[in-house]
């Protein structure tokens, strides 16, 4: 008799006869295809995410997640493909006051003539509010969710991310040179280990970090402190890691290694360490990043605007490192938009081994995503669409002809759209961006802002 | 008392108490920042150029302008670069319809399993009609003005250009294999003369051309033949030159020469001649390309995602060779966005050289333009704004907060602008996109034919 009941109840429950209860959720985000960007993962035609508490509850068909969920909220996905937001590894926001300054310079020419003096002369308080929020308009419209950045008056920039919704690990820089704010190292270290004790789990969408410039510009026991302060603090380091053949030259003079054999003795390797560049690794440092917790970020426009080089990305994925991507800041590159990175980065390093198949559009997708993630530690709640991890996605509408006709989603994004092409942007399960309209910040005001200080910038580059 | 009244006639004007007589013109097109793109111009603040008979009568500032003429229409031009309308050196239209069929395989899996039977089995007239219009739509939309195509049914090719109202040269393809709709050489020669006989001063804005496939796949005998007719009919001839090593070798090896001192022979370098790609040019024949009729035209993005190689643009442009820009076809793009050529130049050969001075953004934009207009052979009536020209024109909006702050014009139209920042475009004095809206197109009719043809592409490849 039980047996019949529960045969009977179900067959009334599958023909939507009885209702069955719905676990309540904040939001439901449709996607025509869902890109989890868990490894091997298909896409998911007409796919869905339920959100709660800032949190994914499920991925699945946009049947399954109707049918168990019931949503406050739902976001259309009619031709749009929904992902996991991308992580722009490696940025310095503020310098978007610096785009398009100077370009096409030698490097010596360019730091020392227009970034040094300009910073020194312009960077403050207000420069980097006005800046970060700048920058953090142009990553939500182009679809980064979490970014990693090393800038000068970090409180101020952890301040507008959590303004503006966004997730960021912020670096606090340090470096044996004058900088603005700073005399050298010492108040430097001092300054930075400050800001991340006031903020070392004070916003939960705010990683602080230290941020040591590099080995060719803070000395050995320097990065051994700062390594060691970001152990005991329990807090990643980020640092410029073999950009320039220059820079390795320095290092391999003073100290008779390469920066990243110099960077392990200091810990660099068991540690969490975003490694921005890495432009010139040998083959033994790529053995050694595979499997340690430093991520290497690629950053294929500023390496190729500055002349750094071509980082061997294509090896450093066969050897199992998880490579993520950065645009690096707006002075090198000119632009945040992590889509021309993914693009650059699945073309370069086929035109220059002349082999078409290295660096693959999902690889390339990867990169901006999951293994982006990896790359920076964040891996655990960010990259992919899985239940359990941070609600951080995006839609990218597939609505205009150039991306006619449709028959590879990965290759779609890779090769043919844009940022402008990224409509929504939901963060920590918070809409963010809608049909393209930022709701966190106030658009007006933050230009007028930037043009305020572009003014002095402008008048000071034609009184030269 | 004539010399008084002169005097007091010209006070009288310039103070607008008597009204000059202005010239009428068809159109005044404004904007805030004008490139005329002639060699040293510098940017034109508020600038203007009138249009009439679908020509460029004057260039100047907008008081000027508006001053010497009256126009029965004038588009504003807030916010805006106003500029040549931009010059695609290369592609193959129709194959927007193998857009992103497969990508990231090796150069023979791709050809021979992908692209020869996908062509085999679906280009017919009906695919290249819906195809050259998806393609000029993209084009439309991103700047480019003219282009130089190179693919079956020249004639349809033609009709839609012309119904687009763009600017096309349009290659007759001819190769020693079998292609759709032709057995071999001779029929495919045939009808390529055939072609051009049709279409020589047919239209004002269609060149009709020749166009033998490759040293490599076209024998000796029928390169001269070709360029022989080309020269009797005078007409271009649109070629793939150098563009990787495979077909290098096998020119080689067939007749002991590299592929230009090859041409040469023909008589190449003597006539107009579009010679696509040139990757792998030796020194000296960079020097043989310098003063010569043939223009080059550089790929960035095909010959990397190729992996075909990185052409030497800058010893290129270093010889005084003008140097244009092309997309190629969809196939090995994935788009037909000259925006992103011009970046990929500016950026690409800094990386590889280790330069930041080479490629300048001036220089990429002059390769998008006039350099790339001379390289075609359209160099006297397009690919500059000056009175006398042929009013090829865009404007390009710079309303996005990704353009702030504005320190300099061609920096911003180079490294941060993409084609969807291009509103405006007029070609042969007729406005084809206002406000980004195309009007000689009718898209929807556009995309249900991509579509029809796609569907049939879709499931071929599912089947496999």
């Amino acid at each position: 008799m039980l047996r019949m009941f529960v045969a009977l109840w179900a067959v009334l429950l599958s023909q939507g006869v009885i209702a069955q209860s719905k676990q309540s959720v904040d939001l439901i985000v449709n996607g025509d295809y869902v890109l989890t960007m868990e490894p091997g993962a298909a896409v998911i035609p007409q796919g869905a995410v339920a959100v709660k508490g800032g949190a994914i509850v499920a991925v699945g068909s946009q049947q399954e997640i109707a049918g168990n969920f019931a949503a406050a909220r739902t976001v259309s996905g009619t031709n749009k493909v929904l992902m996991p937001g991308m992580v722009n590894g490696h940025t310095h926001t503020s310098m978007v006051l610096f785009r398009g300054m100077a370009d096409d310079l030698p490097l010596m020419t360019w730091l020392q003539n227009y970034i040094f003096p300009m910073e020194g002369r312009y960077v403050d308080a207000a420069l980097v509010e006005a800046g970060t929020r700048l920058a953090c308009y142009e990553m939500i419209k182009s679809g980064t969710t979490s970014f990693v950045d090393m800038y000068f008056y970090p409180d101020v920039i952890s301040d507008v991310v959590v303004d503006c919704g966004m997730r960021a690990i912020v670096g606090a820089p340090m470096i044996d040179f004058p900088s603005p704010g700073f005399k050298g190292w010492d108040d430097s270290f001092a300054a930075g280990v400050d800001y991340v004790k006031r903020w070392n789990g004070k916003h939960p969408r705010i990683t602080p970090a230290l941020a040591p410039h590099a080995p060719y510009t803070v000395s050995l026991d320097h990065l051994r402190a700062a390594f060691g302060a970001a152990r005991d603090l329990n807090v990643p380091v980020s640092i410029h890691v073999s950009e320039d053949q220059a820079g390795i030259k320095t290092a391999q003079e003073r100290y008779g290694m390469t920066p990243i054999d110099l960077l392990e003795g200091v810990g660099m390797l068991g540690q969490r360490t975003v490694a921005a560049h890495v432009v010139w690794p040998t083959d033994s440092e790529i053995q050694k990043l595979a499997g340690s917790l430093a991520g290497p970020i690629h950053n294929p426009t500023s390496n190729m605007k500055t002349g750094a080089g071509i980082s061997p990305v294509p090896q450093m994925l066969e050897a199992g490192v998880n490579v993520g991507l950065g645009t690096d800041g707006a002075a090198s590159n000119n632009d945040l938009n992590l889509w021309q990175e993914m693009r650059l980065a699945a073309l370069i390093h086929k035109g220059v081994s002349n082999d078409p198949t290295v660096v693959t559009a999902q690889q390339a997708l990867d990169m901006a995503t999951r293994m982006g993630a990896n790359a920076v530690g964040l891996g655990d709640i960010v990259g992919t669409l899985e239940a359990g991890k941070r609600a951080d996605l995006i839609q990218v509408s597939f609505d205009s002809p150039r991306f006619d006709p449709l028959y590879n989603v990965a290759s779609h994004l890779v090769y043919v759209a844009t940022g402008e092409d990224v409509v929504t942007s939901i963060i920590d399960g918070q809409i963010v961006m809608l049909d393209g309209e930022v709701s966190t910040i106030d658009i007006a005001k933050m230009r007028q802002d930037v043009e305020a200080i572009a003014q002095k910038i402008r008048q000071d580059l034609e009184s030269r």
